[in-house]
């Protein structure tokens, strides 16, 4: 389920290319049983995509540099000449890593589809006035270290050098010990100005993780803002004892709390029209035969009004109450909103695509928050599954993406790009 | 909270024995956090333990050998002359392995009972009419393995050999490799009828998992009967998706079902007048921002009528089904009776103490459905707490059971020792 199909009819150059560097993942961390991706931060599988992008930008002749954080950037054009003239350039591209056997298209699709639009601005011969950069983010969907995002998180200092250097996997492998592990120093992690300043505007393609596109006859569609989300953790206590001769007026079962909360998630959600998900627990001892002394769940909380999202969890919090509960929170980001001007124009560009909001965090939604102008181009996603091996997108859709950034990025980039005060007045705007 | 405490006035040699042996076992597998202990079949603290075993017989001049699975047995008497004889001897002892973080006195009271009750025979000059055995279980609780009484249930053949050899802890690593690895033969896991013989009569002290003794008054009661338990796994399917942008309206979440299936199980336990428990679970793929595509619980159900919990697992089947969730039974032990004769013959001659039944499994209950003579005996446990760091019986009453242990055994194993024709009867009785 994980090459585009559909394509009828003669590849364009956009076709033939973009089949020819999306095939080259395919067998990367792909899982025999499931057809899902294993693609980790400081991995086996995270260092060969890695080389393979490395790679592929030096046969295009970009010069690939690697930041604090240890994002790769390739860069088409000098983008500190760029930053010296204060007109800097124009970034595009998203990340290679995924969730526990996830989709796909979840990230390598912004980074495949950037090549592809460079390689077809080049076939049509367009010449930039300010350069164009194609980045992959290091550790978006924080699958390892518990922390989405930790990429762009840590460059814009919002995840500072100490705690990023400082976070386990579940093998109590510290990501400054993996970073160490992948042939990497992990000693000047932390906020990177410079590579900032270099980022005149970031577009980043990526696959619809929801049905709007569908329902709206579209195949591409241009993002305006990721709703407020959050992470909370809750503890339900309980007493050890043995499953078999405890008289159940006797327990204090752990369970029975946790119940509650996964039911209480769905409900509040239902009610103030967002969604909630527990979808991780931890249980202790986790005996078959022991009442649980201890269980938490996470909960993920999102909707398009972040009063709401905050109603859900206190729903939540009262029930598990009754159960001497206790819910801290763990990651809280408000509303995200990018560039709307941009947007608008992005659309109007494309013909008159629509403008749609989405419930899942992105490195787009870090750097704007830091001020940068950004914008996203979503492909439609027949089914709305990600995070699945299902996770699907037609190539015809693909390359309509992809032919879609390079459209963008050529308005952008080109020599009658309206730039505006659009980055200043966006520097001022909302930050997490 | 592990040391047997309470005692007043001067130590009897029974009382300073058995203080000494249990001091011994203190450290071994304690955590220093909680104070529970995690003694797992075939680990290093399993080997200590054994190694401890070995000692204690060695130096009371005990015959020490190991059966096919690898539980030891220490003869004081030669038990194969007593088999030719046709007048087997008799058997006391209990485990030394734990349940994750448990507590001190589930297993090792009857392990060191046993030899603080030989130590007592002897010192009050018993001289036994035949032999007598004192016997360590191997992997009791199937904490590691996940099945309970592995070692009586391999030489009693209930638990076939391959199997045995085949079952895997949570790293993978299958019983045949831990042998190995703990420097023992798998090869001949399996029925083991020469060990079985010998055991005319077997007798178990533990301490009590409920309030029954508290409650009547008793330091010490006699075990009845082993209420009919079972295990049920329940899986519950979904549909991986991302817990962002996935509607509600949308959503496969397995993790609903799973409530459902843990509020039913205490709801239908507490109609049928049984015990029922979920204390284990696995969430896939178990990531915060993903809809859970499978959930798995396990269902531990038990009580004194064996058709009510049959209805409690319909009750639970029934509310699971609504989530198309799938019940399958993993194990099921119908009602389990001790020698009622003996039962009787114990209790009237420890001056009339109680006869309660158990909802635990033991080692005990095995030995009786494979037709063997068997009676338990029980120490108050105030608490009733079991299977936790807080398990506890007092010094006194532990010092009781060892003297009810030896007089019970100077009965069975003396001169004037009334068998009768129990064992033969108990032969035709009800087997798992």
């Amino acid at each position: 389920m994980s090459s585009p199909g559909g394509a009828v009819g003669p590849p364009s150059p956009a076709v033939s290319g973009f089949r020819r560097l999306w095939q080259d993942l395919h067998d990367i961390g792909r899982s025999a049983d499931t057809g899902g991706y294993n693609r980790f931060a400081w991995t086996r599988e995270d260092h060969d995509l890695r080389e393979w992008f490395t790679g592929q930008c030096e046969q295009r002749g970009l010069d690939v540099t690697t930041d604090r954080m240890g994002n790769q950037w390739a860069w088409w054009g000098d983008p500190d000449a760029a930053v010296a003239a204060g007109d800097p350039g124009v970034v595009i591209g998203s990340h290679l890593d995924s969730v526990p056997d996830g989709g796909a298209f979840d990230g390598p699709l912004g980074v495949v589809g950037a090549l592809a639009a460079i390689d077809h601005l080049r076939a049509i011969g367009f010449t930039p006035t300010r350069p164009i950069g194609a980045v992959n983010f290091v550790d978006e969907e924080g699958a390892r270290f518990g922390v989405a995002c930790a990429g762009s998180r840590v460059i814009t200092g919002v995840l500072g050098g100490d705690r990023a250097r400082g976070l386990t996997d579940r093998d109590g492998t510290s990501m400054a010990e993996a970073m160490r592990a992948a042939g990497r120093d992990p000693a000047h992690v932390g906020r990177d100005d410079e590579t900032l300043a270099r980022i005149g505007t970031f577009v980043e393609l990526h696959v619809e993780q929801g049905r709007a596109l569908v329902d709206l006859g579209h195949a591409v569609g241009v993002g305006s803002d990721i709703w407020p989300h959050g992470r909370w953790r809750v503890d339900l206590p309980g007493e050890a004892n043995h499953a078999g001769t405890t008289r159940l007026e006797d327990r204090e079962d752990a369970m029975l709390g946790l119940a509650a909360m996964i039911i209480a998630a769905r409900r509040a959600a239902t009610d103030h029209g967002c969604v909630a998900t527990v979808g991780k627990v931890n249980i202790v001892p986790g005996g078959v035969n022991a009442i649980a002394s201890g269980a938490t769940g996470w909960l993920d909380a999102r909707g398009a009004d972040a009063d709401a999202v905050r109603r859900v969890v206190a729903d939540v919090g009262a029930v598990v109450a009754d159960f001497d509960g206790l819910v801290t929170q763990e990651s809280w980001t408000p509303t995200t909103m990018f560039d709307p001007a941009l947007a608008q124009q992005m659309a109007a560009r494309l013909g008159g695509v629509p403008v749609i909001g989405t419930g899942a965090g992105h490195d787009a939604g870090i750097l704007a928050n830091d001020g940068i102008r950004t914008a996203m181009l979503f492909v439609r996603n027949p089914t709305g599954v990600s995070h699945s091996p299902d996770e699907w997108a037609s190539a015809d859709d693909c390359v309509a993406g992809v032919l879609a950034l390079a459209d963008v990025v050529s308005d952008l980039a080109g020599a009658d790009a309206a730039r505006g005060g659009e980055r200043d007045e966006q520097a001022e705007g909302p930050a997490a």
